[in-house]
């Protein structure tokens, strides 16, 4: 199988940099004397999440003949709206497939930005999609699986590879890979001193439980869907797999009350809004046990429901001083 | 009166480039689509808001030998953790003075920095900052009557203008003025089709007045102290006002309730958590009244107590869709 290399990440950077924020490395001063602490606050990106890096990378390398005809994706969270985002930049058709059950502020929220969004129940959305692929035209942008997305989201750690050169640790979120196969694969070439680990919810360490098996698991749907990290309820594909065999050196994880305890850190102390699924390389940091060192977090996105943030807020609130 | 030129502001840029946070400017899609609005996210920065520009700046201007002696300052905010972060930089003493009844939370985190608080009766901190200069040595930093000051605070004008030469319109929040003298002063000279405005509590909207009457006005403090928006409850100086007669085309007010509905915004939207004297030029956006085109919001600092910003948001929560 072949892989994406450091050189397509530096392809893809050179494609979407005009098109995405050059997000900084924020120093957290709050962080543990022996293993400084740097956030990537790829919640501040346009639609809220990292996923606008490989969509425009995904988008910008299709033939303008192909993408004229329109682009179609099936997500009900980050990767929709960053679809509907990038397909409006280029000014071609988005159809966008998601679960009935889509909370209506993300169904609206992909509207707003041109998208044709399609309804359908559960266990269809990959035949609706195919069957609108075939109606439309238009091509099919997966969410993580596909060298163009593993590319774009690799950018990011180009980013971090520019600014910390000498960086110990990266925790970068899991869920279908494409994140931390991008990530690790330009840290790997750029920084081969630093150590990459995975961080994902206990409940849906399927990817945990792969590599250390050394072959993927598929746990059950229902059982991944119980953490509140809705971001991280995928699992790899065989492309992302392969990625993460090769550059993660392990995977952390962590629970739910954790991953709820990091994003109150993060409001208080980083003064970022994080969504749960962005806030679990906080929580990784948190468990301790990595090297000394400079270590970035990645935040991977902030599209957390009002309500459920003010929840989170109100049961975890830092004793003074 | 000599004021503070673009040349300065440059000067400064190249002083504090390696200390600070080079902020991106955002585009936040939820904007008015005929003022598309960027946010200028300053509470990114190490201590959490824009003052560490200004105390680099006028750290990095002082002779080694003189800066060696330490420095001294008086603020119960953001400069105080500004002047000490800075100097721990430098390696030099901070003695921060402080009255009795600032949070604990902010006393430890100047602490934190390395600093030696003194705390301080009301109406006496001049005074023991006067002492603590003369049995140390060390130079007093203003928190905003000082050339060295606006031209650090300016260095956000700088960047607002290389990232987005075509802005119509800044919002700046205004307390005893450095930062919208120095923005003001940036922009005038490099975007000089852009209108810039100060944005002010109207329960402290000293400065609102004073520019109208075309003097300085004197409000009792314990009036200006009414706002939530502690932050902007200082009155410009004869300098500063100078600045300000020169370089804003206005000051807009806005109310209390306005000011916890932008933190709430900017926490939902932006994903930022902003204190309440962050969130006024966003709170004056929404008042509306500025020219079409693109608009940049100075976010000046994110320092907000965890309790009051539970507060603001479970009082605001956006309604769906």
């Amino acid at each position: 199988m072949e892989l994406v290399t450091v050189d397509d990440i530096r392809a893809a950077a050179r494609r979407i940099s005009t098109e995405i924020v050059r997000t900084p490395l924020l120093p957290a001063s709050w962080g543990d004397a022996d293993r400084p602490l740097w956030i990537k606050p790829e919640n501040l990106q346009p639609i809220g999440a990292f996923k606008i890096r490989g969509a425009f990378n995904a988008l910008g390398r299709l033939d303008p003949a192909v993408r004229s005809r329109g682009v179609v994706a099936y997500s009900s969270g980050n990767h929709a709206q960053a679809v509907a985002y990038a397909a409006a930049a280029y000014g071609v058709a988005a159809h966008i497939v998601m679960p009935e059950e889509t909370p209506a502020v993300k169904v609206e929220a992909t509207r707003r930005h041109g998208a044709n969004v399609v309804l359908c129940g559960a266990g269809q959305r990959e035949r609706v999609a195919s069957d609108l692929v075939e109606s439309t035209g238009g091509v099919l942008v997966p969410p993580f699986d596909h060298p163009d997305i593993i590319a774009g989201q690799g950018t990011i750690g180009l980013e971090i590879a520019e600014d910390l050169a000498d960086v110990a640790t990266v925790l970068v979120p899991v869920s279908g890979g494409g994140l931390a196969s991008g990530i690790g694969t330009a840290i790997r070439a750029l920084c081969p001193q630093a150590k990459v680990f995975g961080v994902e919810p206990e409940l849906a360490a399927d990817t945990a439980e792969g590599l250390a098996r050394g072959e993927r698991v598929d746990w059950p749907v229902a059982q991944r869907n119980r953490t509140i990290a809705d971001g991280l309820r995928s699992t790899p594909s065989a492309l992302t797999f392969a990625h993460l065999q090769q550059v993660l050196d392990g995977v952390i994880t962590v629970s739910e009350d954790e991953i709820r305890s990091a994003v109150a850190e993060l409001a208080d102390r980083a003064h970022l809004v994080a969504e749960p699924s962005g806030a679990v390389a906080l929580a990784g940091y948190r468990k301790g046990g990595t090297s000394a060192g400079a270590t970035v977090i990645v935040l991977s996105g902030g599209n957390v429901e009002p309500l459920l943030l003010r929840e989170i807020l109100g049961a975890h609130v830092p004793s003074a001083g």
